[in-house]
């Protein structure tokens, strides 16, 4: 792991000189921009808790490649154990940080690839999987951060790749060269987009025989010539004018990943960064892989969160004087209750997990599919009892200039005091902590992140065994199988 | 009716000279200022609807006081009509803003003041109701809008007025002089505090002897000597820097109503303007009243909003192609459930009003609180949907700033494009008005506004005619009455 | 009304000599035998009510046809104060009987052939309204119980009338002849089917010109020969084999209303109680009328079903000690609010009432559909949290006969004893009153009657506005009307 | 294994001579009476699943304590894989038998008692936990059904045991001889209790040192000089009067448990059979050990009857036309989603098993209590959904006399009829399947077995680290440690 710590990270981003645009200007150092720094420390903490011996054990995995210790970000997981290990590192880093750390995408990516490559070379006599396999490494000994790149934009939806105006919709091979390949289109909702070094891409969907062009994995490096990105808005996104203020609410972390556009225009990939090449019959497979992996992942997160956001909200009713109405402890409860029902499929996905096989460990499907469901579902719902028990002054709060103003400062003071001897400024931290919390984009990214709620319902119609259903209940009503 | 229409409004605003802040700067014309311009705009729309043929029967009425055409917003309802009207125009004017037109707060104050006085009168013999009707005679007269100005800081919520630490933490007289009141203390979570001619202050919860001198209410000019406001924070409210412009969502009208701080550092209110003075056991009835009638708006205005969120989400799935799926259409539909559920209770409330011994009509308790009630929790499950189904780019957009620059605009537009022919900036606009409307500050109105869910549990708890209930239940077991 | 009291019901019952099935016997007496005479009693209820002063302005009205005081349920609503009173009454019988008392059916069948009636014979100069009427003064004046006949069986759900393999799976004219149809088909789910005297036979569906025999409308007597009735079985039916039991729950009342399958084995039916002859286009309109009126009294009825429920439920809490409980409290409030709102789009649909180019009232049809909505949702969370407080014993209850066994009674006395001088008895009796109105058949009722949730949802997409809506949208975001 | 078959299981129950009253009336054969029958039946595949091979890994287990092979029921978990293989058992039997097979509930006492015996023995020196272990040998090499048997009846449930004006309302000692205890009270809602050889008498709460006569668990032969059991009614428990009929819609399992109550005149209980004699303070973790492992069960049994409820539907709604809709099959979709949530929480607390100090493995207390607790309500709304699409037949079909009578059966035939080529009696029969899986008992048992939904939220209160999770709110908002 050549970037061993948080710092070792910041300084390998501000060599990548890779093009971000943010507010229709260039951001020079991601680093230190306020638009992105709060994302890119939430990444870091992903490297950091590599060295604490707390958190060691979970942030780390032996290579099956080359046998070293490295980040888990960077693992094929090779049993049960490594997918719970997971779970739990990705509770502990939303705890930490309060907000989306952006690396499991990267982390999904190469699972589903790695197995999905095996089963290419399986049925074409391809090397796809040793070439995967070469970059890995270099992506475990470098201790580089991936972002898995799969969303296209898809214009019209009710058109497919091949069926739409503009080609480019989704991204596709414009030129097959004798050194690699020329790729077009673009990637949206890059979750670490801006702070990640290299790029995953991948299909977004599963395709057939007419969309050969459409189908195509490679890797492509942050900095290649032709790759641009934008920087999305958040909401109260402008609070972040300066670093680590009270109104941005999480000051050092930001509240969701830092989304990106990331642009391919003519983009040159040399073909040992190819990993799939036209074989669309796999990419439904990919898009499985990834994606219940992906979904998996979003009742552990996000349950780090909602620790923090139960937390906030008792900490706050506490210091309000209404920490004993039974209302309050009743909907405190529920919080944990659903968060905990989060986790519990993050888990029992990861418990019935089952070798691939190219000896990668996928989760079970359904249940992973179940979890980024009740996601979509519960963060509303725990942003609802917060904002329920946190009280209006959510919406109403002065600014922080006023509170340091000194023609008003006084009454700000005073008038969003709480209980005696807690400083006025405390509340209003954890005031601004919920909001931030509960607030717009961190409920969209619960909702669309990994896959929109239809999406999980789709796998349900496939893949719930509804004739297998209909025969136990047949049986049991003593109807003859003919029926 | 003196200011007849939006414009002579906005004109009144600018000489009203009051003390607003807001990022610890003083506001010199908040009809200009980008910070409160839009929410003074949506109250504006409350003068309009007088002039316009097809809202004129709903926007006025006539005058019990002097048989003369008024604002409805300053009337006292006489009948089941009056109310009905009432609900009908708050939800024109929610449809038309988009947001809270902040002008019904002032009015659910008159008409809680002008029963309640009538009330003391007859017990004491004192003279509030012809105070009071001199002074609404003028506000009727002038067409003023008037802030009702109830919810005090509270400090510790586990102690009443008279326990805190901090007397002014609930607003009270500090000296009673011969031609009139002094008075000390702050209400928070002022709508329309910015922008009112008139703030009518009014206790916030049921008193005791104990807190006579917390048991006032009277009427104090905007403009009054000793008030300061400062106005509040809202989700994103950085990109409302230039007028009108697409990343703020709503261009013309807030998001919310433009909540303030108003604070009052010994201001002094002449005995013609004061309407409760020490009657303790009549702050009760006068919350109660209040918070029927406030509740019961709810159900109309937010219904108006969500009709447009609605429309947003309907035209959006259409112009991105998927406005034919099945769950798509069920969801909006689930969107107009909701919604009308919500009108129902206004209503249900307002065709089931009374007289009040004054005179004035009050709508039915019980359902008014249902009303408001339904919206803490369905206004979130509304945004939910629409969330679910505007897609992934609420939260990940890129600003308008990008969207026109020379470098990158190309690739916005280009990659948020959505079916042929309509152009990418209307799916933007689309796009940022649903975040606007779904975002924290609007959600965290609709939970608090008009009281917190539990205010209404306990309202339940009283007039929910238990023993009635349990008399119909043990008739139906065959239990005898004593049992 | 010759049909004066409850008393002259029974008695009339008691000599139509109809023919009805149950349990593969035909009953003789319909107001005797244990498994009709409950729901015999409770429509019975909607004759006493004429007769109590405090009910008599609810349960009766002025007949537009002759002047003469009429029972509300066969009125013909002139005015909101019709429509309002109606409601005012279902409660009240909800409350008085806690189950469903058939009547309402038949009033909603009037008041929909009435409407369409006069809109056939305006474009087709049709004698059908003067027919109508004549039938209708008869009703009025014998003060007839009327039985609202829609439901077809429908076989394959996925064909139309005309297109089912066996033609009878819609009811549809088999032979017309000088004097009159020859009508055959059944109708499902029958009301008050087994305790009417007259049968308003009606479509099922909106239906075009292929369908033309199947668009029939006409009124049957009972007792016509060829008509038979199959009496359902409902949940626990068993326990009803003696009078007035314990175990039944509710002793005097059913938990249903009682329904039949009507078949008609080639009925003959005079012109003069024929309405509607092969009118196709009209039948969408009668559905849809007489669907918007029978979904507005569900929130009526079954509020006053969950008046009672909630009262059971708050005195057996009592009982056990546990109503004190803040959880518990909080539930029964929820109780109430969820009551309340479905009262809410009952109230609201009637107060928004319109009249129909008849002159016959109609409710506002979006408003009715909210209301049945709502009713398929919270009957089902109002039977859980019943079930929550009330305890598991309501699953594990001994019998009657072990309450009074020599062997075991004692113990059962003793065992299921609540706090002290409650006699053990009492408990049983509500805890069998809650077990009978949370268990299945009360529940597939609210579920089902007046149309499943589905077609709610239909009428969502078709009368919700959508693109007055998106134009409200537009407005708001500034986007021309052209997009 | 001495009961090696379902077989073997039935002439076990009808040797032992037990004393069942069912209706006032003593049950000669529990394994004959239509009453107890089911219940018995779908206990006896607990037997029958050792024996097929497919299953006979799950339903077996190695004693810990012989070696030798046991019944999974009868075993002490050793080990996460034990924990999990017993949740895939109880899915599985809960999709054979589609309803409660009972003998969990000994499994989990065997499991709570051995762990606490250890824990008292290492504090007093006692030697229960040998005693324990000779029993559970027997039980093991017999392979004896063990009812575990919690629940007092509680009288005034605001009072503790020892404050009861009637001291039996909880269980106690009520002498102590030389050779062993004497125990009277009684145990109420004892699923299995009828068809059980062996009752596992546990303290149902937590205990002070005022209770120590309460604090006793020990174990009685079901046969008992002084033990008598009532079987409890449930809903439509009399269309059971002859076996395997139409109409009980189970014919050949019941619908829930079929609990008793079990008292205790005078019981004496040698010593050996003692395993807790007034160590009160251990009742406390008793009572928590025995509810983990229980409310783990309950997302594993209840799992399998949903997927037959669910195969249900979706078999019913094609016969019916309707199974393409696309609302249907969302329904259905949902049904699942709910189905396989509840699943997550059943195998995620096994997957974070954990071994107590006696080596006996518990499962993950918090997950357990989400998993009891979603029970509660999905059940419900499953329920709701399964209503919703089978559609209102369920409330009216006719009876299976009228389906064979010669007189209507033809209508009943033709009427009830769904599609083509599909018997009607088919139709009917998978009805009554979904009305008996969706009815009373079966809900109020999910509700309440286990432990009432509120138990789990006083278990959120104690266990949800709510102090760590204050914490880490505070160090994202940046406030110092001791605020």
């Amino acid at each position: 792991m050549k970037i061993r710590t948080a710092q070792d990270y910041l300084q390998s981003l501000k060599k990548l000189n890779h093009v971000v645009y943010y507010k229709g200007k260039r951001i020079k150092d991601v680093t230190r921009h306020p638009a992105t720094a709060p994302h890119v420390r939430a990444a870091a903490m992903t490297y950091a808790l590599v060295n604490d011996p707390k958190t060691k054990d979970l942030a780390t995995a032996t290579s099956h490649l080359t046998g070293k210790t490295i980040s888990r970000f960077t693992h094929v997981h090779q049993n049960v154990e490594d997918l719970i290990k997971k779970v739990k590192l990705l509770r502990v880093l939303g705890q930490k940080t309060g907000t989306c750390f952006q690396r499991c995408v990267g982390l999904d990516g190469i699972n589903a690839v790695y197995s999905v490559a095996y089963e290419i070379d399986q049925k074409y006599k391809t090397d796809y999987l040793e070439r995967f396999k070469k970059w890995l490494i270099y992506i475990q000994e470098e201790n580089l951060m991936v972002v898995g790149a799969m969303t296209d934009p898809k214009g019209d939806r009710s058109k497919g790749p091949a069926e739409q105006p503009d080609p480019d919709q989704y991204l596709h091979v414009v030129e097959r060269r004798e050194d690699g390949l020329v790729i077009k289109g673009a990637k949206l909702h890059m979750t670490g987009g801006i702070n990640s070094h290299e790029i995953l891409v991948m299909p977004t969907t599963a395709m057939d025989a007419k969309s050969k062009d459409y189908a195509v994995i490679c890797a492509v490096p942050a900095n290649a010539p032709g790759v641009t990105m934008i920087f999305g808005r958040q909401a109260s996104d402008d609070r972040r004018d300066k670093k680590e203020r009270i109104d941005s609410g999480k000051p050092t972390f930001g509240a969701v990943g830092g989304e990106a556009v990331i642009a391919f225009e003519n983009v040159f990939v040399p073909w040992d960064r190819v990993f799939m090449n036209g074989e669309a019959e796999f990419t439904g497979v990919l898009v499985y892989r990834f994606a219940a992996h992906h979904r998996a992942n979003y009742g552990a997160c996000k349950t780090g969160l909602i620790d923090v956001l139960t937390g906030a909200v008792a900490y706050l009713t506490q210091i309000q004087g209404t920490g004993k109405a039974s209302h309050v402890r009743d909907k405190i409860t529920e919080m944990i209750h659903l968060s905990e029902t989060l986790y519990s499929s993050s888990i029992a996905c990861s418990a019935e997990g089952q070798p691939t096989p190219s000896g990668a460990y996928l989760v079970d499907t359904m249940l992973a599919n179940v979890c980024k469901q009740n996601v979509t579902r519960f963060h509303f719902e725990v942003a609802r009892l917060a904002t329920d028990l946190a009280g209006g002054f959510l919406a109403t709060l002065p600014s922080e200039y006023d509170l340091k103003s000194e023609e008003v400062g006084h009454l700000v003071r005073k008038y969003f005091s709480g209980v005696a001897d807690i400083p006025t400024e405390d509340r209003i931290k954890i005031g601004r902590l919920i909001e931030a919390m509960t607030g717009g984009t961190a409920l969209v990214e619960s909702m669309h992140g990994a896959g929109s709620p239809q999406a999980q319902k789709i796998m349900y119609m496939r893949a719930g065994n509804w004739e297998q259903k209909k025969k136990m209940a047949k049986k049991l009503a003593k109807i003859s199988e003919k029926g």
